[in-house]
């Protein structure tokens, strides 16, 4: 897919940042809108400790429209109790009043440190006046919901008349399930909610759901795509297509840039008896600390291969005929 | 559980081990006898490449009674195919000509480098005389089997008149699944071979299956068990106990020793739904990187708890009756 050098926002979309003193200095809050309401669905964290805003979010997306996602990083609001949901639900009405729409109508996210009070009344104040900031460029939201992400993540690309835009953020903590750490999508595309879900669903489980920096999955997840339709319709399998692309090309970003990352690894598992075991190899290898170690290393081990692929112990693999190959390179065939 | 300061063998028991250049200096190969037959049992690696003497020695472990167990370290003879079978036999033949006994009651080991040929000459032609060498010091053997462990690991008690004693090997590609790494234990107690495998597969799962130093299975874990009966009969929940005792005392020995370990974790869950729960969830957290890393610095972060218990998602988890204790402080309670 041909993405675009520098990532614009589609029509109608636009995002703004701010640090307000959750961090020192760097960005820390980030306001995304969307100028008509856009239809929407969203995927979270399957850890059973969500966070309050995966939890109001989950209520939210019921609604299946938004106008906008308001998100803080360095607080996750994440094992605050009720007083956190109550938190997350003014973080909601403070940029909902900014805005000028209904509280359920703004997404919210934290990402940060867990189980710390959310300073909600810094963010109610840090939201005022955001409206005048907001610009056309992704990659102003993407700087206000860093962690230790090394740089800002933001890509797009044009189909038709349409353009579909990502912005997300990853590092530590990262092994998505049914999800993945935030990252948003943005459409000028138009298609109804419970398209936009089917097709969220369908690109995350095949891409951000396969990623792994550390095996850790986190409490705060979120995975949310936004279309206003300002672009008029397009054909659902060319944007299925494009999108299941995109959310693969940030895969590889979020993992590239994981926390302590040198290398990139990429698996795939052929000749196996479903889509699910292959998903289950394929894990089961960029898990493995001794894989893992083997890539750093630059130092190539069979045995390491056979063991990861073996301990699959719910899959069906037949040793004698078991190949492997590392770059290219068959280091394994029919079994040694 | 009162262990020997200096571990011994039961009646009956006597071990060699010898360094015959499949290492450079250190010894790498060792021999397990019992004077006269002994019950026995075992259990292996559930990985789907289980190396060739696991092969065998399933076959072999079928007859319940064994003369001897032969091993060497340096070379692991997994992933090699039809070749690395008869190398196996091989090897059981070369010892059972040794002691004088079928080969059929000889159970075999080798650890080290996965897809290399075993060098069976050497070990055929090493293991002639060995019977001269036999000492009743476990640590002798224990020596024989090592990898890159930092020390032998033998403990043994006394039951009534019985002796029981473990010898044992650990270090990396531990995540032991239905065994351990090599783990052997010998008695005089008079226990049949059905007794024996019911009580080993009852000890290993509350221990040495609850082991991990990197959460990756490796394809030549065995653990067996030799009773001689030199002792006579023993009180069968007694034994029961004092097996598990031993294990339980086997897997922190190899834990503390993991490759590049410098902390011992353990885990204690209390109120799940059943045992299985409690291990899964004991598992996830021992298991988590950001659990290692917390500890490892020191650092003692509530959320990569919250995050280790939460994504258990086939668990049942309630946040809200929640609470975490670290070194007898409690850091959460009630989900925050």
């Amino acid at each position: 897919m041909p993405f675009h050098d520098r990532p614009v926002f589609p029509r109608g979309f636009r995002c703004a940042s701010r640090n307000i003193g959750l961090k020192p200095t760097a960005k820390d809050l980030a306001l995304f809108v969307s100028e008509v309401d856009a239809a929407a669905a969203a995927v979270f964290t399957r850890n059973q400790f969500p966070g309050a805003p995966v939890i109001l979010g989950r209520e939210t997306i019921r609604g299946g429209r938004l106008r906008a996602i308001f998100a803080n990083s360095k607080v996750s609001n994440v094992a605050t109790g009720e007083r956190g949901l109550e938190h997350a639900r003014r973080m909601a009405a403070a940029a909902a009043a900014e805005i000028g729409c209904a509280p359920e109508q703004v997404l919210v996210s934290s990402t940060g440190v867990i189980g710390v009070p959310l300073p909600i009344d810094t963010i109610e104040r840090g939201v005022r006046g955001m409206i005048a900031d907001l610009v056309a460029d992704p990659i102003a939201g993407a700087e206000g919901i860093m962690t230790t992400d090394t740089y800002p993540k933001a890509l797009s690309l044009s189909l038709g008349e349409a353009t579909i835009t990502w912005v997300a953020k990853g590092s530590g903590m990262i092994e998505p399930n049914m999800a993945t750490m935030l990252a948003y999508v943005f459409t000028d595309a138009a298609l109804d909610a419970p398209a936009l879900d089917r097709m969220l669903r369908h690109a995350v489980d095949a891409t951000f759901n396969m990623l792994s920096v550390d095996s850790d999955t986190s409490t705060s997840d979120t995975c949310a795509i936004l279309a206003n339709g300002l672009a008029g319709p397009v054909d659902e399998a060319a944007f299925q297509d494009a999108l299941t692309a995109g959310c693969l090309r940030m895969t590889e970003l979020l993992a590239r840039d994981g926390e302590g990352a040198t290398h990139l690894l990429r698996t795939t598992a052929r000749g196996s008896k479903d889509l699910r075991e292959a998903r289950r190899i394929a894990k089961s290898l960029v898990n493995s600390p001794l894989i893992k170690t083997m890539v750093y290393g630059a130092d190539p081990n069979v045995g390491r291969i056979l063991m990861a692929v073996g301990k699959c112990v719910d899959c069906i693999i037949v040793p004698a005929t078991t190949s492997a190959w590392i770059n290219g390179h068959e280091v394994l065939r029919d079994g040694y």
